[in-house]
């Protein structure tokens, strides 16, 4: 459980709260590259740690990410004209770069010094990854986090995003829990439960996973054993990573995964996933799956970010398939987490839980967010992962070790979850 | 009028409040048995007195009424399993029982004790007299209310529910208010007049009825005397039962009723209707009216708790019907009711009314409920009426008497109206 | 910019604000006079500077304007019968006629004082210039004011009203604002620019308007100058009058207008247009472009206020159109009005502006109000402009003058645009 002053730092990210000073000190993942407008097409919104913005490319192709609102009189500045160079308000005829400088102010004597004076708010934006992500913070933007499908070719990645109605933390637990895999995830047919590794044997032998939590740099590594096959222990490795990223390990053969869980508003999140393969192309048969929302990834309404399967129409539960094929009734993994999540409200009362073994790795995250943002609200300092990119540069990893062996003595799994300074690889 | 102070005893039902405290200690109607599912059946939501809770009957019948989330991180236990012997939330496998005991907590060691110190939210049911009865008092559960349609046959007895878009309160003061039934109930045209000895005669001839509160010890008895046919007055005796319940005398010939006002959240109110023949199978006429929302109940949308005509659609008022056949233009008395109550607001504010002699009743009640509930709040202690369940045992009444005749004088009024203790039948 | 407090004064127009006060002391239009019921017909909603009315016309055609809720028990008079000489209650049957005396008390018996003592609140009300005007305020009420419109035929006289989603102050910003006018209703396709002069070439040759203000007892002209044909200066005249009335200068025979900006509530205002001819029937071609929202006036779902192109759609902006044809892609000129000042928010947060040399005007309506309100206030005394109806009886102009020559000092401008007191009519 968590004191309401507590679960307060926890999920609130306005400018002027802990968290949110220090969500500000790192790179935000904010939407698809997809869905970014081409150059001199129209601007799009984008809710983002509880600030209202639009987005939009210049003609030179730049991304401006400049708040909604006109510096003037508040005008939105969605609706307004990319043309030549900016974004003009269509109320005045204001128009700003993409970094916020007014390059006109057509309505002030052509001897004002006025527009020298007045600047959009605007944040550096870049495109890696097939995603776009803005720089909140003060001063300098550091280093992008050094993921390992940013720079891969386009081919091998796939990223989605979608919206999700309650706290980015509470969206969170639903992915560093594993104890849930083996019941939230679950066929309750026999012939779907031996074709889903995921969701297969391993997860029925042992419900009741044990622990090892390993503190990395930029967070720590999730490690949860289920006594299988008799006498070994099948490990699965997930990172977290600050402030908001997650790895679970993909089965054998399946590509890499990272989810991102971004605030909104304090009481809705986006939900970014990004499923990779280093070496190869992605396959057309998982991004199938992927767009259908079967996991991984969310399936939603063309063209908008809202889930198919939603807290207002109650997931589509079929109660029948819930007798007889899955656990929850409900389609798609993801869909599956947002409804457990979800409908604990948009913001849990984190005072009137009971927390169990299951929990070590929410408690965890919970207490290295806490931690993180009231240091960094108090010393003003950016988080040290902020400034060491290659920390990001991990996989989540899973092995069957024999009982008694430490997750982390593997080399197997240390190998695979590690991350390595830069100078650590040229030494 | 009412003080804001008193209104709001008045009107707040959560558990920390006068009122919430004063209502916990009876039992409360909750829906009708036929809404409650079958065994192993998927549970169904219910909001009661600023509470959300499930409802399901587990593989032996029995009836469970738990919080809706989990004590372990607040999932929702509506999309949970329902089966063999409890409800199980699908997020960790948690399963409860219908008392709210943990049978399994399988994310845990086999070792763990953890199971048997976490129990979920669960309030005594009983099924009775074709409803749903929830005790969300502390301590043991009193005796059922003894209305005298508990226990007769199911052909003998119709329940129906539907929710309200006002308080409690507001909503029960449309029934103790007989004044309004020459008014808002009436005919307009002549011919229907004649036929409807509800809005019928008695209620023209004289519109400013006088009162007689009788006392008894679960509220009170209000009737109201209608000078008559000359020389005659015509009483009606109508029921006021603690917490939340109103009877009406029925037209001669007609089936017995009860309405329960209960309150949902503060701005919210189910309203339950039953109405039964104590010695003779319900006809097929009466239940069609019944279902049509013509009287006593009223029509919903089917498979929900939502009237037809409702406050977002102006009870599809039709001003021409207003002009020539009824003094409203709404379908149906219950609408009627609907209509003026909670087109006061959610919440009227009682500070502004004006009270004439019509509104004793309705003062009464107020006054009834603000004493009771202000007097269990501060002693602790159940209201008297909860230990004496044959308190409920009555019936509405009418007659007409001499004028100058005192009702409470009439036998055929007392008699039918009066309960009687238990020894007292026995003497 | 503006502080909270004197944003929190200009803005907030309840019966306690000092606002409020001050917009009492005035006859407020409320609806046109097509929307008034006529004789025994049903009563309509309206919600005027936060209070909730229903407006009728009685048997002898006067109409009535009370409080929406019943002084008894708050029922909506709104499903009330309207009939033999006031508007009767449904609950109760008690009768009001159009001062809010009460005729009828029907439920209190025959000897009661009771009727005497209670009224609903009622307000005086007018019809005059195909409008209807409410007087909301203490004591007697002034003359309505002598707008020009008043007392002309009716085929002379266009009215309509319709609902927009921000505070009154925030959508009349958008009217004295001249310079806009070059960009926001701009056409982008030459051949269009080439046939709008309102949007034509003269606000294209000089964006950055000078500013001239000119006090009057109700308000002030606000006089914007732009730099044309090389040497000469084409001023516009506006007026804006208290409380909330603005007039802009109609093209070489085009039609007078004046628009009102009243208070609905706090986040949403009423805006009706009138247009007229002081000389001749209104033609049949400008009648179909204001119903069609072409320009003055905007189009609505017929039957309601709500405008076709609104803020939940995104004013049906055409983005393509946007690109080719007109400067915001949105049908209408005061559809485009309301798209910039809606876009702010219900009530911009005026402490985050830049005004410039452009919002001349702007700032002067702000001040004149916030003045006006705060010393109606202090000292309960109602502004002068009240008593002197004639303030009104004015025209917006404009003329092309010398550079160099004050709009004050053509005649062309000042015989058209300054009021005349009777007094001086008949020297």
């Amino acid at each position: 459980m968590l004191s309401h002053e507590k679960n307060a730092i926890l999920t609130q990210s306005g400018p002027d709260r802990p968290l949110g000073k220090f969500l500000r000190s790192f790179w935000t993942p904010a939407m698809t590259a997809a869905e970014v407008p081409a150059a001199d097409e129209p601007p799009v919104r984008l809710q983002l740690l509880n600030e209202n913005l639009v987005v939009f490319r210049d003609s030179e192709g730049r991304v401006g990410v400049l708040e909604e609102h006109c510096p003037h009189r508040g005008a939105s500045l969605f609706f307004g004209r990319n043309e030549e160079g900016g974004i003009r308000c269509v109320y005045h005829g204001w128009k700003f770069d993409v970094t916020g400088a007014c390059m006109e102010m057509p309505t002030e004597p052509s001897t004002s010094r006025m527009r020298h004076n007045v600047k959009a708010r605007s944040y550096p934006a870049r495109i890696a990854g097939k995603l776009l992500w803005v720089y909140m913070g003060e001063g300098a933007a550091p280093e992008l986090p050094a993921f390992e499908f940013i720079g891969l070719p386009g081919e091998s990645i796939y990223a989605s995003r979608w919206h999700q109605e309650c706290n980015y933390a509470q969206a969170m637990e639903g992915e560093l829990d594993s104890a849930h895999v083996g019941f939230l995830h679950r066929m309750v047919s026999k012939i779907d439960a031996d074709h889903q590794a995921l969701t297969g044997k391993y997860f029925q032998e042992d419900t009741a996973p044990s622990w090892k939590l390993l503190s990395t740099e930029a967070g720590f590594m999730a490690c949860n054993g289920r006594r299988v096959d008799g006498d070994k222990r099948y490990w699965r490795l997930n990172q977290f990573l600050l402030p908001f990223y997650t790895m679970i390990p993909p089965r054998p053969g399946d590509a890499q995964l990272v989810r991102m869980w971004i605030p909104m508003t304090d009481e809705r999140c986006w939900v970014i996933c990004v499923t990779w393969r280093p070496e190869a192309p992605l396959g057309e048969q998982e991004l199938a799956a992927w767009r259908n929302g079967e996991n991984s990834h969310r399936r939603v309404i063309p063209g908008t970010t809202t889930p198919m399967e939603r807290k207002d129409n109650d997931y589509l539960i079929d109660r029948q398939l819930q007798k007889t094929v899955s656990f929850t009734g409900i389609h798609g993994v993801r869909a599956q987490d947002a409804m457990v999540t979800e409908s604990a409200g948009p913001i849990a009362d984190r005072s009137r839980e009971h927390l169990g073994s299951s929990d070590t790795a929410v408690v965890a995250m919970r207490r290295t967010i806490i931690e993180a943002a009231s240091a960094c609200a108090a010393s003003g300092q950016a988080p040290a992962a902020v400034a060491k990119p290659w920390l990001y540069n991990v996989h989540a990893t899973q092995a069957v070790l024999p009982e008694g062996m430490a997750p982390e003595a593997a080399d197997e799994i240390i190998q695979t979850a590690r991350a390595r300074a830069p100078q650590q690889e040229n030494a």
